[in-house]
């Protein structure tokens, strides 16, 4: 068995996502929050908590970042209101929670990681099964029966969601001025198409020292969608996805994705990627991943761009070559990949003093939403067994 | 080409599904609904319509039923209010159009239907993606504003449906008097368990004579749901399924599912059946998935009754022995299979003069949610080619 006090060697891996369009000054930002969700799922790995619960945690440091969008500072609907979608999924359980378009309320995670966890505790009175999926008021109004506090709505917004708010509605009044009429409204291209603060979805994968994974994800959702809409986030298979190995997967699993949700949802990216991890070449299995079952997802024929990036961590455990130490090790493997013009990506392990975090960018040249950018790394986990 | 005129031999088949416990006198009520969302589909189909309309109108009949938990007469939520989901996939077109968690709305399926072929027309101005999930009030006012009238939600309820939530309600006050308390509330086995009036998600899979197929699902959800839960019927991958054939699948796969929402979500069973019938065996492969990854599945390995019905259709062009006739064929697999006490399937074609009905039920001696039924046939659809 593998000993959790605290002077043996602990080692644990971490990482987290936003695709979109990161300008230089944005993209510091994003960095910096991302090396503080790192930095506090370490240390939440460190006092002992699990894979499930050192992802909630940080997930809730870029909710409350105000440059994300997710939680505070999330995109606005059309109607100017913040709805926000999350869920979070634990591979060990298996067990799943989600809210979609929720209002009120500082961290959606949290309402569905207590979801998750009420999930787990089996049937209500009656026989009743409980939800895993709550969505609107309902959700709300659960949350604070199970001791979530309400948050008010106008301190969601920020001064960056407002403005962008604005510029959207006065693009979109004149998009419809000089394009009156059903028919002429459609197949618009426009320069928001793709545009900066619109597809910055969070995201964050994690394996502890018992090998345990975990994924979760949170989301404003579109700028300017409809209200009601929910996204990849709240969505089963499509916004995250993690599942421990077993007799069945040689490797643990855990993926997060980010970008335009209608795209994520009709390729269920999360679970395909997953799935494709359990062959020998993650590197190419991601890779033919992204490009047969995403930009060329014959779910997807009808679109020009899609937009999406995913974070991936695979692992299993390892043999170690001297026996004579006595160590177990977890062989981890982190990808990266996006079809978006770019993505922040931090990850950092127990071992390390501070998260290490990056700006991919589509090559030069390239077009988004049609040519992907992959990246990843190895890392080998190890400690002291009993 | 395949010729759409009156005078040639027209041909289609369609079937659909209601899983939980069906007494004697209800039976008979669902068989009657069954037989007219038949008729109805088929007289569409011979009118000229796709797969995915035909699919729609069968719904409607089945929506407005009182008998059924969909619509009008859905189940009650813990707050004595009506939410419905719906969904509906095109097998021709991969689009998707769902709502969850609906108030105030006759029929859920037609909004889905709309958000599906608005979906199709395009972005939104300003570079919008088209949503393909709505919930609650946004959903309803979404509805609205695309010419579905609203409908007061006093007329959704029956005397039924009233009455069940009355005797509902006293159970579990009754339960929870009993055993007050969070921890001895959890783990209560109940007669309203498996009860009647539960499960009973409706749903129906369709072949167009140019071999296109669809699927729809739609639901009230438990009896006593919390507000906001949103079921399977809402859940792409988990309430229906449908897929043409193309380069990759050789067979077109169209599925419903009906029963314990989270069961079906946590499963994606509509997704795993349809993938399953890529292989030869279709009988087979629906018995080992129902099997392996319904009832025996690591995602509910802590449920002690998995509870859920499915009903699949694959097809597949088929070339006849008399190429003086120049008859083009569709071999047709309709099936389906349960782990609830009983459910309700009909099947028509155009050639038939009326729709054909069956009350499926477990064999005597065995378990609900532990053991299942499957059953099926096989028909050629045949028609003159130009």
């Amino acid at each position: 068995m593998v000993t959790t006090d605290k002077t043996s060697v602990k080692t644990y891996f971490f990482t987290l996502s936003g695709a979109g369009y990161h300008s230089e000054s944005k993209a510091k930002e994003y960095k910096h929050v991302c090396k503080r969700a790192c930095q506090r799922a370490v240390e939440q790995l460190k006092a002992g908590v699990l894979a499930v619960e050192a992802v909630a945690a940080a997930l809730v440091e870029l909710e409350d970042s105000p440059f994300t969008n997710a939680g505070m500072g999330s995109n606005l609907n059309l109607s100017g209101e913040i709805e926000c979608d999350a869920s979070i999924m634990d591979g060990k359980s298996l067990h799943y929670g989600a809210v979609g378009a929720i209002s009120g309320i500082k961290n959606p995670v949290l309402v569905a990681n207590r979801l998750l966890s009420e999930a787990q505790k089996g049937k209500l009175s009656a026989g009743r099964i409980p939800p895993c999926f709550l969505v609107g008021r309902g959700a709300h109004d659960w949350a604070l029966s199970h001791g979530i506090p309400s948050w008010p709505s106008e301190k969601m917004a920020t001064k960056f969601s407002l403005s962008a708010y604005r510029r959207n509605k006065r693009k979109m009044e004149l998009a419809e001025k000089m394009e009156p009429g059903q028919t002429k409204r459609r197949r618009q291209s426009s320069e928001n198409e793709n545009g900066s603060g619109c597809l910055d979805t969070v995201g964050a994968v994690v394996v502890d020292l018992e090998g345990n994974v975990a994924a979760a994800v949170s989301s404003g959702g579109l700028a300017m969608k409809h209200s009601g809409r929910v996204g990849q986030a709240a969505h089963y298979g499509c916004g995250c996805w993690a599942e421990n190995g077993c007799n069945l997967n040689t490797y643990s699993t855990a993926v997060s994705t980010s970008g335009c949700g209608e795209h994520l949802i009709r390729t269920m990216l999360a679970r395909e990627c997953s799935s494709a991890m359990q062959t020998e070449d993650a590197h190419r299995a991601l890779l033919e991943t992204m490009q047969n079952k995403f930009i060329s997802s014959p779910f997807l024929a009808s679109e020009d761009r899609v937009l999406g990036g995913v974070i991936v961590l695979r692992c299993c455990r390892c043999v170690e070559t001297q026996p004579s130490q006595n160590i177990q090790g977890i062989l981890v493997e982190f990808l990266w990949s996006h079809t978006t013009e770019s993505m922040c990506v931090g990850y950092m392990s127990a071992q390390d003093s501070k998260a290490r975090t990056h700006i991919s960018r589509l090559p030069p040249g390239t077009v988004p939403g049609q040519s992907l950018a992959i990246e990843g790394g190895v890392c080998r986990l190890m400690s002291v067994a009993e």
